[in-house]
């Protein structure tokens, strides 16, 4: 199979600079008809690799791409997710080059999109076709591509609702995580939930004039910045009642494992150019960012935001608020604290609006699973290395509804890095990481038939 | 002369729409040309109404439109100031008709800039238009009419400082502030100061994925919110240190005279659509936003703010804050004391960068004056009731500077309304009001003249 690969490593390549060419942003509906020619893309590309029933599964909102190979229902089967759409790429004048005009440099692959996840969805297409082209699929395998995972993947629970004998399999196989290191490669064996909220304050009714009343009236954007200020405490430790009442603590041990995981801070302050780290009170980096809660503010604005001075009091403010969850938190109980806890500390002199975006909840994946172990003994052989498992902080919601709608594991192969800055100016995808995954993936199949008969 | 207005009527409408039509927003860049051409209406129309050497004063910004009309060197010269420049008007879609597409509706002029400040400065061209046709203009004037004032009136110092020969006069006579109602007749005896920055607070060197960073370094955006929230405290007083230093606290007796201005604090409510009033414990609503400093965020701005939700850590967060000042606080003073604050409370983990804007002097004018009884008199005699001394919140900086350049007071002869949503979407500006103006600053000309004898 190698041979197959490098063989045909320059095509592998540009079919994925072809699709990272067309701008799939889910979160703006200027981009609509984008998104569904990648769906398109995807369909064809997985017929060609030799998938049968290939189809767009119309839902409400953006198409899911599904393609199946039975060989033998006598065999276990493998259930593939990734999703094709992409998060928005503002601001643009941040990127070297633009973010859907794809290049390679340094060994590099440059785009919205490079690694999370057309590239690492991709791996899995490419792997297939490795697979069939040398007769050597072991088993199995269903795909089921969808196209809102960067909004919520607001219609795929229905989906999987509608179509569980269709989706029947006995794993999920998912690339949307990344490794601690080329050398140190890594399974992400959890995952952090999201609740994702919007809030509005309003002041007077119209904007006024910042010298004739300021003083006078709340101004909506002093109060939103107090309301939010609010919600950590000198610790940072979050004020919302109740917030950590479903938190599981980890066990000295398993933290001490965690300690293991090779990490260096000043390394870390470095590529961020960081003169310090900020964080809640107790807590190592590492747990900070995947064993523990937070809450951000993921965008805020209000006012005059343009060139020059507006002595404007606005009548309204908006923020854009996130909270990443840990088990055993749901994001429907922190939704619901966040928007009661936001609506007590509003001052009489404001009205506040809370709308919920999304949301997802956490997940620890099992490590003594035959899918976890073959997936290890993928890695090791095309790594040279035992790959180390590691609790992730972000969200990949769909992780926990596979579970409860399908009662499957996942077992997240990731070839990301850290440094491929996803949803960031210039994301990138190692040419090496995209290759390796489409070598490691077919031995994940073959350790996984092997190891379940 | 009241019959040459009432028969000059419309056409004293007409020319104020024409000038209205023209964009000359003097923060944008983009509208630069219209600035100019606004320059050019202002400059024609005095020379129609007969003002001599009228010209164009270039400057390093846009150009001060200059213009006289001497008839005896022996009598008094009062000397007009006015601006042609508007505030922006976004956001637009707050509007019920384009800012710069005038309507009369209800008798109302509705434009970005109706009363500030073209509306108001025009009355003095029309009025001096009238005297003039009517062999009745009693004394000297010139006209000082610029086009930066909504940015600071960044050049206007140093073309007073050049020219002082030229603009040599006895008072100087402005139409920008307003009255407390058509019924109620006031003249702004005070005006604010103001310190006005932008401040960016950098947090990672690049933006980030909240799920992977999110906990473990600091979201510039909640930063911000901290350091802004932290500069009021619980009884909403500033907590910049010596901020309040120089403040002059009035006089019981002058409180008193303050709270005998016609005041409705449930009317003030209802116009604003709010719940409670918000303002620095201790003093009344009149009393906040005119004899109190403040400090208000005019614009903030970070992270993703596009449709839909994007989870993203920004690097960097920006905000526009303003502080208005009262006598004897310096502008000077403040913008170093807040830049120093604003650094020493930034914590290790952000980088902050203050940017100060432009700032202005707060003043107190005298209501003993020749000027302030001439204008009184006009006022009584075409409102029949004698108006009130007002201190205003707003900020005309130039008035502390024509003052300490050229020795002068000004006379705030201001016939705005609160209602006229100046800075706001939807400004207007009564055409009870314009006329009004036409009509009483002749005869400010005529019994300043008489009284100056």
């Amino acid at each position: 199979m190698n041979n197959y690969i490098s063989e045909n490593k320059d095509r592998f390549l540009n079919e994925l600079l072809d699709m990272l060419r067309i701008p799939s942003v889910s979160a703006d509906p200027k981009f609509k008809q984008d998104v569904l020619r990648t769906a398109e893309f995807v369909k064809d590309r997985l017929s060609e690799a030799g998938a049968d029933k290939v189809e767009l599964c119309e839902t409400a909102g953006y198409p899911i791409v599904y393609g199946e190979k039975i060989i033998d229902p006598s065999l276990p089967t493998v259930l593939v997710y990734g999703h094709y759409d992409v998060q928005p790429a503002d601001p643009y004048e941040l990127w070297n080059s633009p973010p859907f005009e794809p290049v390679i440099k340094d060994g590099k692959i440059y785009a919205r999109g490079a690694c999370d996840d057309k590239g690492q969805m991709y791996m899995h297409v490419k792997a297939f076709e490795v697979m069939m082209r040398n007769n050597a699929l072991p088993c199995n395998v269903k795909f089921m591509i969808e196209g809102e995972e960067e909004v919520g993947s607001a219609n795929l629970a229905t989906f999987v609702k509608n179509n569980k004998a269709k989706l029947a399999a006995d794993v999920i196989l998912i690339s949307d995580t990344g490794m601690l290191g080329n050398d140190t490669p890594s399974i992400t064996t959890g995952l952090r939930g999201m609740s994702y909220l919007e809030v509005e304050v309003t002041g007077p009714n119209r904007d006024l004039h910042s010298g004739l009343y300021g003083g006078a009236v709340a101004n909506p954007i002093n109060i939103l910045c107090q309301m939010i200020a609010s919600m950590h405490d000198e610790n940072n430790h979050i004020t919302i009642p109740g917030f950590y009442d479903n938190v599981v603590e980890l066990s000295a041990e398993e933290r001490a494992e965690m300690a293991r995981a090779p990490f260096s801070l000043d390394k870390y302050k470095k590529a961020l150019d960081l003169s310090d780290i900020h964080g809640e009170e107790g807590y190592t980096t590492m747990e900070r960012n995947s064993i523990r809660p937070t809450l951000d503010v993921n965008g805020i604005w209000g006012g005059y935001i343009g060139e020059g001075a507006k002595t404007v009091i606005p009548s309204k403010a908006f923020a854009k608020i996130s909270m990443r969850l840990v088990p055993d938190q749901t994001s429907e109980e922190i939704t619901e604290k966040f928007t009661k806890h936001f609506e007590s500390i509003a001052p009489a002199s404001v009205k506040v609006l809370v709308k919920p975006h999304h949301g997802g909840e956490p997940v620890v994946t099992p490590t003594d699973s035959v899918a976890y172990k073959a997936a290890s003994r993928a890695y090791e052989e095309t790594f040279g290395v035992k790959p180390v498992p590691v609790r992730s902080g972000g969200s990949i919601p769909i992780v926990a509804m596979f579970k409860s709608e399908l009662g499957l594991d996942s077992v997240l192969m990731g070839f990301g890095l850290d440094s491929d800055a996803i949803h960031s100016p210039n994301e990138n995808f190692g040419v090496f990481n995209y290759m390796k995954g489409i070598e490691t993936i077919p031995l994940f199949y073959k350790y996984y038939a092997e190891m379940s008969r």
